[in-house]
């Protein structure tokens, strides 16, 4: 028997959703909803009264993640998820996060409108605390959900803007202590995680496409104290071949790196380099002074992690041959990261032929912001991303999302949530 | 009639003045001989008192330049003249400056232990103020014997560490404002200046040679504060394609700059470039963000006029380049800098004949700093400069000159000074 028409996503309600979270959150330089503040509360807020109206079960955890369900007709089925953060940096934009939920949202409600049961459980979850710029810890909302947060340490964490700890913060949004971060979801109960998110970058927009297929989420490498160091000298009175000079080195390192970097991806490879910080001492350095130090920050993203082992390598290759030509040291220091996260080849195929099928624009894209999905992925559960198309970037007030593209991608996501009935066109 | 022999300098005596002057400045982190202020009036003191036991005239101008003279044969005769600053960096060394002004003491000295006469007067000036780090201001002292400051904007400079007034520090060294900066020195009546300094940078020591017979002073193009502008970006989610880079530009053209170096060096050019200054904006750079700006410092010097016109172009040439290749705008804003101060031929060639005659090691070499000998030369006086090897550097506790090298050029500056008494071995 073929099953129903899969119901389109009320995207009535998600303009109404995201008018009011910007109202809730305007806050005269931007968008600002605080992790475990009143601004992301605010945002919780809204969905919890939004699922209530729609008759739909809502579940707060311990780490007070939000998880609004549609009941399906095997409540013992693993269930298939989909949501996002709702937080959101300061003086950030509406849609970094929110359009996740909202996404979400609509496609129940959606279900709802149309008076169908899906065959399993679908579950919208409002993640806390995504944007480290408020606790300095990474995916501290979905961690806590599985339960992999060493939660005493994580309590304790001051707030960057109130210097409070989260513990305090916590408890004003009605949470416990003593059951934040207990496991809530169990990967072998959730069938795929599926996270829709705007586009960050500006590949979709020169593309001209509304949405993106995300393939995985790139890993990285960091060297964020890195330095050259070398010898203060006179700038008038030292020759060229008695320079011991930090700032020559750093730039040929950065300009070799540079090369190293257009041969792979002229080869292929997926990824991307950033010197994000670079400075002299301002207490030492002055106009007459060969630079005898720099600080050096480097950021390596790829998806693939032999493309990232090969350039921590270039890495340590380039620091070696540019210290001997410059006659200067380099200290790479600290190395941090993460891994990339691949996402599931079956649910990439399945949104590329659900956006063929639906005559939708869209291209396979790689994520090189983290998202929650990373962490879904890494607990072994089935995971997709879908990319909205967003001029401006993220992260400040003129994210610019298209109502029509969104409109695209929430029926993607609807499909994704509901592999069973297959996409068909309206 | 041959010439009796040329007296020997009082190396004797210069051992002597060096100690005092390093008992009387040495203030806990090095040498401090503030411009008009204790130290620097502490070493203008001693040198008066030597002069007065050697009976030598002592005078004193406007500005607070000291001049002690040997009266010579003809006294309407043109002088010629030697000296350097008294003044230090804060926390300097015992050196800078100072060796020019005992050389020539020691030089005098010898005359008047010789009990002969020179043909004509024979000047040693103690500079004031030639260190711009305590008065912002370049060859304060040696301008102001020439009549060449603007006087009252000099007097209302704030010293950097007192902030009070040239006005108020010269009172106290018995100046008196309204005669500060009067012309005191008549280009006309000096028939050469030749200073003695120790090299600022490692050439001698490099080339294990004693004394070093200076060819001109570099002259400079700054631009202290020019920029990279592009557009700041997520380091993760923006592809290399896309990005507008103001590091990755910055780094680039630093190293196309050093390969023009490094070809016109090659090609016989005096020339030394300094990156000393580069730095990303602290207020918004990050590890996660493409670098939307940096502030980049150049110092260009040069012996050869013609060199740093082209240097000049190429600095303008490379920037469009990149400027284009990386998508950025570079905006080198204010140029700045100083004509190149060539010593006089005539003097360089009697200089190292004068070395060669006495067996001294000595190579001929460019000062990359700044000196008084530059006021000089700028105002049609015949000048020439001796550096005397130093290691370590200037500017700090650790300068380190041998008293023998300091002997050989204290010789060679005797012989600058009486130029009609030829040079001859002991």
């Amino acid at each position: 028997m073929t099953p129903p028409s899969l119901p389109l996503p009320d995207i009535t309600l998600a303009g109404t959703l995201f008018d009011t979270l910007r109202q809730n959150s305007l806050d005269g330089t931007g968008i600002t909803r605080d992790s475990y503040g009143k601004g992301e509360q605010a945002a919780h807020d809204l969905i919890i009264r939004t699922a209530q109206s729609l008759d739909l079960e809502v579940a707060i955890d311990g780490t007070r993640n939000l998880y609004v369900t549609l009941p399906g007709v095997d409540r013992s089925a693993p269930c298939t998820m989909t949501g996002s953060h709702l937080d959101s940096v300061p003086a950030g934009g509406n849609y970094d996060g929110a359009a996740g939920v909202v996404a979400g949202m609509a496609v129940l409600a959606g279900w709802r409108a149309a008076g169908l049961t899906p065959p399993h459980d679908m579950t919208v979850m409002g993640v806390r605390a995504e944007e480290s710029t408020w606790f300095p810890y990474s995916y501290l909302g979905s961690k806590g959900a599985f339960g992999q947060i060493d939660s005493a340490a994580v309590l304790a964490l001051p707030r960057s803007d109130t210097g409070r700890s989260l513990a305090s913060h916590l408890t004003e949004c009605g949470g416990d202590p003593a059951t934040f971060g207990q496991a809530w979801l169990s990967p072998d109960r959730i069938a795929r995680f599926v996270e829709l998110h705007i586009e960050q970058g500006p590949v979709l927009i020169e593309a001209g496409l509304p949405v993106g297929v995300v393939t995985g989420i790139r890993g990285a490498i960091r060297y964020r104290d890195a330095r050259a160091v070398g010898t203060y000298a006179h700038s008038g009175a030292v020759p060229r071949r008695s320079r011991h000079d930090a700032v020559r080195a750093a730039a040929l390192f950065i300009a070799a790196i540079d090369q190293d970097w257009e041969r792979l991806e002229d080869a292929g490879r997926d990824l991307v380099i950033t010197f994000g910080k670079l400075s002299t001492n301002p207490a030492q350095h002055a106009f007459s002074k060969v630079a005898g130090e720099i600080d050096i920050c480097m950021d390596i993203r790829s998806l693939e992690p032999e493309t990232l082992i090969e350039v921590d390598a270039l890495l340590a290759r380039r620091a070696a041959e540019i210290a001997d030509r410059a006659r200067v040291q380099f200290v790479l220091g600290e190395r941090t990261g993460s891994a990339p996260a691949v996402m599931d080849v079956a649910i990439i195929a399945q949104l590329s032929d659900a956006a063929k099928a639906l005559g939708i624009p869209a291209m396979r894209i790689a994520s090189g912001a983290g998202h929650d999905a990373a962490v879904f992925a890494q607990n072994g559960i089935p995971t997709g991303m879908i990319f909205v198309r967003n001029d401006r970037g993220s992260h400040n007030p003129e994210e610019a999302m298209d109502m029509n593209d969104f409109a695209m991608g929430a029926r993607l996501l609807a499909h994704a949530l509901c592999p069973s009935w297959p996409a068909r066109p309206e």
